[in-house]
């Protein structure tokens, strides 16, 4: 099995952002896609660029009340009608005009408009100020042009495209097929129901926010074949695999043993906390994220890592709070993540208490917030930090 | 007919909201609820309090390997066994120890876990450093007991939150009906097919993202008795109704001239720009929010007072970004919502060209950009502004 340098050290975030950001491009260029009508479009991530099939506006538009004019053409003018948005007007001749109203569409023969409020009328005369060829209005085609190229490959479609695609003419679009992705929980307290399994749902439920289409697996046995066999079907039924649990060192940990001995090892561990041994491979051409079992440690590597493998970078829309308590990390070049609840405009810590983070025990939340526990996920955010923070600095908190 | 005092002068965006927080309270207290599967809760809005129905965790668990002991017992301890996750461990007398892995159970007897860095094994006796009661144990219930708080009525299920619900113990939650929310089209350029509609695919998408059911009605023709029976069809068989076009002072405008008739004004216009216009009732008991048919003036009431509405105050995540040009604007008590692509880490304003504001005629999207066409619509998000910008302030950009 090939294994790379990465297979044996802590790769620091940035590497691993390097690493499945190269990931990502195999994936899609092998995830098959599909045809569907734009009215199901939204949040799916187009395979190929949209060309319009329209021009936009069709013809010039007014954009103000007033009278259709020829530039040039000298007061007085004749009125000789009036034109309303959704009429087709027919052309008018040098020395007349029309009554036009927002939207309409100028009748052949003027190429501007002279606002109501700039106009007088007398009978069916109109005079006003001289106006220039364009005022108030839109020219057809200056959005875009048959042909214009609108959208890219690889955009992610949000409701202003959809109304994009519908102005450009488009009915249909190839879309990738959403990521079938797997997710298997692991551990024998898991299966038999002494801990209730919180991190498979968690995780499924992100991934269809993600644009993709998860199924949450059997929970596997803490054995070797179990373990095997589950990554076996998995890897040979989804484009992806996401299992949890089974990461660290110790005995029963099969999920690192599988994945040694029958994939290749992309990185084993990041120098993240919480969730420092997360594995990410390819098992049988497949990738595979093997989040640790701790809630904390599983929700970050499914928001740093799974959600950069499956959407590239985003850009960090954050608020910018004091953060409520003084925070001590050791030196020890891991970058931490800090979930917070926002209180009163502070960004308060939830501790983890296997890292050397002082607990966050509240009087809101009782001294009994534990971080590795499903409850402590319910934040409004988190930040990261290298090093100690004082209270009362300004942190930027990505909202979740 | 009730005419408040908002009928008939534009309110500034405190008050729409004012207004619009009322609405919305009074609005859910009128949507009908369900119980459903927590597998379909996400992205749902809870209809009740939740009250766990289980313990979490269900027993002390250890946070590290090692093994399991009772504070304060003396050195030597004999160890008399081996206890994983998932084990359903037995009791252990004074002067025992057992080897315990991260996340197994403790046994009855013990209260502490006695970390393996920090512990000797000398054939079965273990000695090693002094440890406290609870020491790297996560004890029972510690997360939550039975009978706990752990949701609100009002929270939209987030991904963090199914988790929760799963170890809560909890399968159905009673969740508001999704409202449904028709929306309407009105204009004969738009039913002629003259201008694409654009903006009805735009609102129903943006609907479909916060938790609406839409639905797209047929376009309304320019006549007052057309307007009235879309309204009273609309209003008697959805939750909500959306209008776009219709809401100026035209002869043609019918939106407003049915709802001054037969329903009751909120408020008639906003001071915003795009989208002054905006014209929010009751029409047979229905919130009726009328957009004005400029695309981003529809887009822009959409995004600040429906989604309002619907979702509440959110808080604002956006990324602080130098404006990329001097803007100017009148002083004319208007706040304008300045949309903008984000290009080399500036803030790109797209211009309206019936606002003061200057057209934004950047090479990269040539001279035609035009903010009332659906493509200025497909922006990276705005920001607000009340007075002139220059080039190089930071604005806080609200991503889209």
């Amino acid at each position: 099995m090939a294994k790379n340098e990465n297979s044996r050290v802590m790769v620091p975030l940035d590497t691993a952002y390097e690493l499945v950001d190269a990931m990502r491009a195999k994936f899609y260029d092998h995830l098959p896609h599909e045809k569907i009508s734009i009215d199901d479009a939204l949040s799916r991530r187009l395979y190929s660029d949209i060309i319009s099939m329209e021009r936009s506006p069709r013809q010039h538009i007014s954009t103000m009340d007033g009278y259709a004019v020829k530039a040039g053409d000298a007061y007085p003018l004749e009125l000789i009608g009036e034109v309303y948005a959704g009429d087709m007007p027919d052309h008018i001749g040098h020395g007349k005009t029309v009554y036009i109203t927002t939207g309409a569409a100028l009748p052949e023969g003027s190429d501007a408009v002279l606002r109501i409020e700039d106009a007088k009328l007398e009978g069916k005369q109109l005079s006003g100020l001289p106006v220039e060829q364009w005022t108030s209005v839109i020219k057809a085609g200056s959005d875009f042009e048959v042909g214009d190229h609108i959208l890219s490959k690889g955009t992610v479609i949000t409701p202003a495209m959809i109304g994009l695609l519908h102005g450009a003419g488009i009915d249909e679009v190839e879309v990738y097929r959403k990521p079938r992705i797997a997710v298997i929980s692991t551990g024998d307290e898991i299966r038999n129901g002494m801990t209730k399994n919180t991190n498979a749902p968690t995780a499924c439920a992100m991934l269809k926010t993600w644009g993709c289409a998860p199924e949450c697996l059997d929970t596997v046995r803490d054995t070797y074949e179990d373990t095997v066999a589950a990554l076996d079907k998995a890897s040979s039924q989804y484009d992806a695999v996401v299992t949890i649990g089974g990461v660290s060192v110790g005995k029963k940990d099969f999920v690192v043993n599988t994945i040694v001995e029958g994939g290749d090892v992309v990185f084993h561990g990041y120098r993240i906390r919480p969730g420092k041994p997360l594995l990410v491979s390819y098992y049988k051409g497949k990738p595979v994220f093997s989040l640790p079992g701790k809630p904390t440690g599983a929700f970050t590597a499914m928001e740093l890592i799974v959600s950069r493998f499956l959407r590239g970078e985003l850009r960090n829309a954050g608020v910018c709070l004091p953060v409520s308590s003084d925070l001590e990390f050791p030196k020890d070049g891991f970058e931490y993540v800090v979930y917070v609840k926002i209180i009163g405009d502070k960004a308060v810590p939830m501790g983890f208490p296997d890292s050397p983070l002082k607990l966050f025990k509240g009087p809101r939340y009782g001294v009994s917030i534990v971080s590795s526990s499903p409850r402590s996920m319910v934040t409004d955010g988190f930040f990261m930090a290298k090093e100690n923070v004082k209270a009362g600095t300004l942190v930027n908190v990505q909202l979740l």
